[in-house]
């Protein structure tokens, strides 16, 4: 696989108000994603509730993501899990159902304790599904593991075959740009803060994941082009735009938020699951009026058709 | 279940040397603990890799020990996972085997931000094991979660039926006894800080649950005999044995450790799991003749017959 | 010295309405303080907000506080400082005024990286009050610095000359247990946490330096006598009031509280300085009417005669 | 005060081998960061080692440096302190000396609870010198104070008269950029991460205050200079080189790291003070070694005359 340009989209899971996942959004969601010109999809990850999904969910769920890309955009799937064991399984299946790739974090109960054995694990995982490229998926805020990525691409480089990169999701930007230029730009470093898309670009990002492409990809798209025409002052104004909606959301719990910001736009992807919470209507309609104050429901691109599961 | 008084062993987990599970071991291992007078067993959680093992595997386990355990001691099964919706799987298993409790860490991939949803979540997971006593499973430095656990049995004591208790696995023990003393002492609050067992029963400890049980229980009983005895000093020299033997364990990783004091005393438990390391056999000699200095191989009781499997 | 038996009272520092320190308070509180039987009292500590004023308002204080005390009772000056410069300045002048003891925490902007950095750091300042016994100020969750506190004896010990031992403030009994017992119990290891001292005298603890032993100290004493007695059950209930009280006082900031709790029993210590904060009079009676439940103004010995100044 | 463009070196506090503060170098320092092309120094900072120095001492170094910088460049001289009130003495000798500005960081020992516990610290110190723009120094990972900087500016701005705007030490660039842009750029949002430059120019940074600008200035200015000229790639690859440096620095303690590259450089500063540490010769060595394969030496402005002092 070659390098990701563009943007990958951190795909949330549907669920029905009972907690059951509701498979029947999948398609139209995988159509918009197409039509918003994302890259990618990045499934069962921290926003799609992969943790909070049984091992038999998560093969449902990233089947049919699978099935409704169509080879239209990249499916990633995220296999990361406490257990190496489950998440070789995960991998497999990943592998079988023609996924695009596979991604992990780390493991997040018992925790790698240095570089080599975060990449001994990641080995593990990795050669179960030794056709698929994998992508080591860096949060230290949320897995509690942050170890030194150079170090990781010099240990795990030669000893995982299939290793294409990182899904960087962290803010140090100057081990970011170590990522992307270690041994001549060989790994594909991914970028994974929305908010911070910019400025990463500036230290050479090319390709990112993140949840708020979802529903905002457009806009982002936009501080892309810009930066790439050089006209910078216009790239930071229009970044800033998705800056300052960001800074509004974080102010919620940010997957409810965004499942949130989704029900606005006209997809009704349900509650989440315990311990993440659900939006109370009176959370719901105080966010929805502070997104319009900000003019948001312009600009982003709204369901073109009115949901009806 | 009334209350729990004495100790409870958590259970290593037997490995084979390429990671499977190593059933045959477990028969023995259990009469070993009824030998050294051991009220219970809890297996599956950390100590046990829990978190290491695939679903599948975990229930397997438990159901080994269950069979092997046939009602001479109480078998606590550890059902806490990232995924609640998994937990419930093994939560029900638990009960369908013939468990006689069940108990559960925080999720740890997203985390409880609060007591009430904390709560919430805990009582999906008892909800799905509604004949079996639920412990909560208290242990801030392993999960990050580090709630209020006054505030706990306030809020899950009315809303989850099933609720006996918690397995308190932290050093506050201010906290602790205003647990045990909690509604004239309604609840079980076990102890699981095998090095500050003495000073947990000074503040009323009755039962506790800790790895260290597992191969040293002959001696923290005698602790514990001395201290209902009224005999504090002698006490005080007699817990301060282990607290040695613990202070040199935990230089090393603890599971691992564990496991070479268990093959030092002929309980070959195979290696740990990734990301949990294995000992080095420098490691090991080093360690063991740490213990053997101080006199441990004279004091922990040795397998009677060499271990042939 | 010999060894610290008994309690000593981490005193809090007067301060008028504007912020300047209130001496004429310092000689009335050492007159209650040698009447509610403490043996000693441990002077600009968190409690006396040492780290909140200049050093020449430090020197002032202790000294005021010497001056007081009238050798009825021990004086310890703490002396930490973010600068070993400055602390050692403080050492000094403590030696100078004939305080009983120094004490000090690690440096706490710049903080130690080992424990040999930590022994290296505090033998520049025991040496500045080499006449008087040094008392490493051991308080990881307020200064960030968690050493080992066996190896910090290991080292520190044949480098200062003056050690005398630790102010131990922290929950990890299991190591304070280590440390009491350390060489035969060469070192002197006051216990810090006034909610835990039940627990910390089942594994050794003599002597205790804490906060509520300025308002509280006859409660505290009459557990210790129990323990002593052999009498647990009565010392666990004794101690349980205790916990309960320090249970409702860490709902708030624990140093402006019991600034608020002096008030309340007739000592008028004045506000807080920032960044600590002062009760507003509504949290103020809400505290009260708390403590009035737990008929603490029963049992706690208020001022035998009004405040006048 | 205008806004501040360009770089403001974090000078570094010249000491003898006793740890006396070594005042003769301080000329010919300033001298070098003038040819250099800096705007501006930052003295008695993190870096300068402030909160290793006493209060006397603090005020002779920053009358040093502004005596030497006689107007040529701007003198910050940072006042913040564990005391609010030594830091208001620091703050209203600045004023009497003739600095250009003073900084703050909040304080560390007890530590700010709320934005508005921050801003009203903040508000007391600024206070004392109320003819000198004030700049809070937000550094979370030497602090723990990692308070919301949108949330300050917006309750510190009305309380604060003085206050110019924020030293701005943390990768969070998202924020960074909110502050920039906070009421049209009403405030000076200088940043402190050398190694983020050039993505915190992407949002708008137009100055800076870092440690590794007192010795490799003109090699940041190039990069500012390329990438003011929509030169992006090679700002970029300019950068890189910068970022490789502190990568190798970091691996050392970082401020002992940066005074041994300015001996390398003929600049002998002396040692640290505790608890900070000084390079040994090998650690010296193998530095200097690495900086030598890196080239550094070719890049950097050595000393133009041999050091005599």
């Amino acid at each position: 696989m070659e390098k990701v340009t563009g943007l990958i989209a951190a795909a949330f899971t549907p669920f029905h108000e009972d907690g059951a996942i509701n498979h029947s959004l999948i398609p139209a969601l995988v159509d918009k994603l197409v039509e918003d010109g994302l890259r990618g999809i990045f499934v069962c990850g921290s926003n799609g509730e992969g943790p909070n999904m049984t091992t038999a969910e998560r093969m449902e769920v990233a089947e049919a993501f699978v099935k409704a890309a169509g080879k239209r955009l990249l499916v990633f799937v995220h296999v990361g899990h406490s257990s190496i064991a489950e998440a070789r399984l995960l991998a497999a299946h990943a592998q079988a159902i023609g996924a695009d790739a596979i991604s992990a974090v780390a493991a997040f109960y018992f925790k790698p304790t240095s570089v080599q054995n975060l990449a001994d694990s990641m080995a593990q995982i990795a050669a179960a599904a030794p056709e698929l490229p994998f992508y080591y998926y860096h949060i230290p805020h949320l897995t509690g593991v942050g170890m030194d990525m150079i170090e990781f691409l010099r240990i795990a480089g030669p000893a995982i075959p299939n290793l294409a990169g990182i899904k960087y999701t962290a803010t140090s930007l100057q081990e970011y740009q170590s990522c992307l230029e270690y041994e001549n730009g060989k790994f594909d470093i991914l970028f994974g803060l929305d908010e911070m898309l910019l400025p990463a670009m500036a230290v050479g990002a090319k390709g990112a994941i993140g949840s708020t492409y979802t529903f905002a990809a457009p806009l982002y798209l936009k501080t892309m082009e810009l930066f790439k025409a050089g006209r910078m002052d216009e790239a930071r104004a229009s970044h800033a735009y998705m800056v300052e909606v960001i800074r509004y959301l974080v102010k919620y719990p940010p997957i409810p938020g965004q499942k949130a910001i989704m029900q606005m736009l006209g997809w009704n992807l349900g509650p989440c699951r315990l311990p993440l919470t659900t939006f109370s209507p009176e959370a719901y309609n105080r966010f929805q009026g502070e997104l319009a104050r900000l003019s948001f429901f312009d600009k982003a691109p709204a369901r073109k058709t009115v949901q009806t599961s």
